[in-house]
Parts: C-alpha cells; structure tokens; sequence
C-alpha cells in the first residue's frame, strides 16, 4: 500500500513532504483536507494529530505529523532510492546536514514564517498585518540569510556540495516569501539568488510549486 | 580525545547537550565560554558557530552546533552505549521519536522560550518584561502540555513507554520555567506532572542541574 498524506499542497508543511516524496520517486496519495472549511479541526483528523494540523502521513499501521520528522522518515525509508537527502553514508556529512536542517528550524522558519503569517494569511483573514511584527522579522530573516550568503560562498549547499534536506526545508515558505515585496533579502545576496534560482529548477520543485497558490497581499 | 563542548552549563541549550553526553556515559570537555562577557561574539568563537551561541561541539575535525543537531549526533555515534535515546532498532519508533522532538521545537520551545526570555532575562538585563508576550505565551504553553496530558495519559513517555530525546530536550526550560510563577501550568496537569517529576529523578539530571544557576524573577 502506497503511503498517504493528509492536507492540501498549497500548505507550506504538505508542500515540504510532497518535495521530498518526489525527490525520493516514491509513490504516494495525497487525501484532500478541506482547510477552509476546517477540516483539519474535526475529531477524526485530531485522531491522527492533535495540534490539528496538516500534513499528516499513514504508512500502514503508522501515523506521522510534523512536517520535518514526516520527511525524516521518507529520507531513512528510502535512503538508497533518488536523491541522497541525508548523506546517510557518512556520520559526519550527516551531522552537518541535522545541523543546518536546525538552523531552519530555529533561526529561518520563525522568521519567514511570521512575515507570511503578516502578509498572506492575515490579509486573507480580512485583518490588518501588524507591521511592526513584519519589520522585526524582517531583520531577524535578513541577518540569518547574511550567515547563508557567507556559507554558500564556501559550499554550494547549506551543508555541503550535495542538495539535502537542510535545503529542502526552505522551499515552500521562500517560494511564498519570493511573492512579497520583499524579494530584495534573497535576490540583493548573490550566493542565496543563486541557491535558490537553483532550488527552484530542481523537477521535484516544478510537480509541487503548481500547487502554492496561496495569494499574497500585495505590499 | 574526547569531545569538546563550548559553553556554559547555566546555559539551557548547553545542558541538553550535557545531559545527553550524561545519558550516553560518553566523556568529555567542558570548556568554558564566558557568556556575560560575550566571548560567543568573538571572531574565533563565530568561526565555529556563525549565530554566536552556545553550545558548539568539537569532535576530532568535526564542528556542530545547534545543541538537537548535537545530541542526535551523540545519540547516533554511540547508539549502543547508556541509554537508547532514538529507538534506532525499529524505524517506526524512531519515527516517533522524531515526530516528538520536532513537537518540542515547533510548539513547546517557541512559548516556553519566550515566557523565560521575559521572565529571567530580560530582568537579568535590567529591563521591564513584557506581560502581554508573556500571558499570549503561556497560554500557547498551556495547550502543548494539554496535547501531552493526553498523550502521557497512553504512554509513560512522549515518543513511547522509553525515555528519549524526545523528552530529553524539555529538560533545561521547563527547569528554569518551574522556578517561575508559573509551575501551576505543569503541577495541575497530573500526567504532566508525573513525566516531570520522573525527568528531574534520573541521574543525568542530578549531574546537569546544579550547573542551571541563572535566577529568575519574582514573579
């Protein structure tokens, strides 16, 4: 039995996982989650992840949520079919991809993650962003991605010469971020343009990207 | 030679690291970096880690930072020393150990993180913390530890009936929370309660808390 997915792919997290189902050439079912209407909220998908939200994974009798422990998974299950997104051979090359896939985590993702909360989902909210909140994100995501232009100086990826889960990790939310008018912190670093014009031709990208349609407000 | 960590063990990020390297038996060598006089902004401290924060670990000719991408790699290079802290034997519960480390970081680090941020350190800087961050915080705590009141009412731990990273890196914060006024939000959540109290017993913590010395404002 192929493995399913629960959300929509206009979701940031569902778009992680199909990436890396895709890189990784496996077969999946994505099972629609009415977002709009909250389905997501219902008892029968709080059964399979209590926070209540997308994506979830089954893989016969086991139940996933979070997006990155999601694609952890796939990368170990499948780690000798596809793209090697885990330098699963090497302890060492793999330390430094968990590295930088925290680096995400911790310093990246709380980051974009409030811009676009500010200005996709509120607007669409029918609410006013709170600029203040979008400025001090901003910053925070403009000093992360000095440290990313100085690293891909040295390395063609975040953790090395090989494209990774730690790279992975950023698309979905960038490829939002990329529609604000804020596209000046990647494209004004020539190290993160260039990583991520080549995030962007990757064929994985190009199944999944069709379905971020998510509109941004226009400021 | 024995691993390196850089740090200081008030540190919370650094404690996790101890407390895995405790967990493990593994040795190794603290080595100190004086936070109040901001050595982890020095050239050759940014040279290991470019964000300028505690812990880094040295390992022979590999250089970590973000202290889970550390413990994994402890975890990992010595799976078969003191406690099983992956599960690494059954993918699937490995999985599962996973999924409830990235519950920690995406749900539970981001409230507690900001709640002792306001309530320890920003008073340490002589500064007047922010209530409506703090009550906004605590509330988003309160139901993380609703969504692990339930679980724990299932299992003897979060990723299983085994202790793990996944509860490993609750550790140091909910320390320094417990010192708060706050304590309620885990004494009154009986499971939650029992899972702390159980974490606070285990020798691993008995070595690692005396070095959690910050203190923490009044209310």
């Amino acid at each position: 039995m192929v493995m399913k997915v629960y959300g929509d792919g206009m979701s940031a997290c569902v778009a992680r996982v199909l990436l890396c189902l895709h890189e990784k050439e496996t077969e999946f079912e994505l099972v629609p989650v009415d977002l709009f209407a909250c389905h997501h909220k219902l008892p029968s998908f709080l059964s399979m992840n209590p926070f209540g939200q997308v994506p979830v994974l089954q893989d016969e009798d086991l139940t996933l949520f979070e997006s990155r422990a999601i694609t952890a998974y796939i990368a170990e299950k499948h780690k000798d079919k596809g793209t090697d997104l885990t330098r699963h051979a090497d302890a060492k090359e793999a330390a430094i991809v968990k590295l930088w896939s925290e680096v995400e985590s911790h310093h990246f993702n709380p980051a974009i993650s409030a811009v676009i909360h500010h200005l996709i989902v509120v607007p669409l909210q029918g609410k006013t962003p709170d600029a203040a909140i979008v400025e001090e994100n901003l910053e925070k995501l403009g000093k992360v991605l000095d440290v990313y232009e100085e690293k891909l100086g040295k390395t063609k990826y975040l953790a090395g010469d090989s494209y990774t889960l730690a790279d992975l990790h950023h698309v979905p939310y960038t490829y939002y971020f990329m529609k604000t008018g804020h596209a000046g912190l990647v494209n004004d670093r020539p190290n993160v343009k260039a990583w991520w014009e080549d995030l962007c031709s990757r064929p994985a990208f190009l199944k999944v990207s069709p379905g971020l349609t998510v509109a941004p407000a226009t400021n």
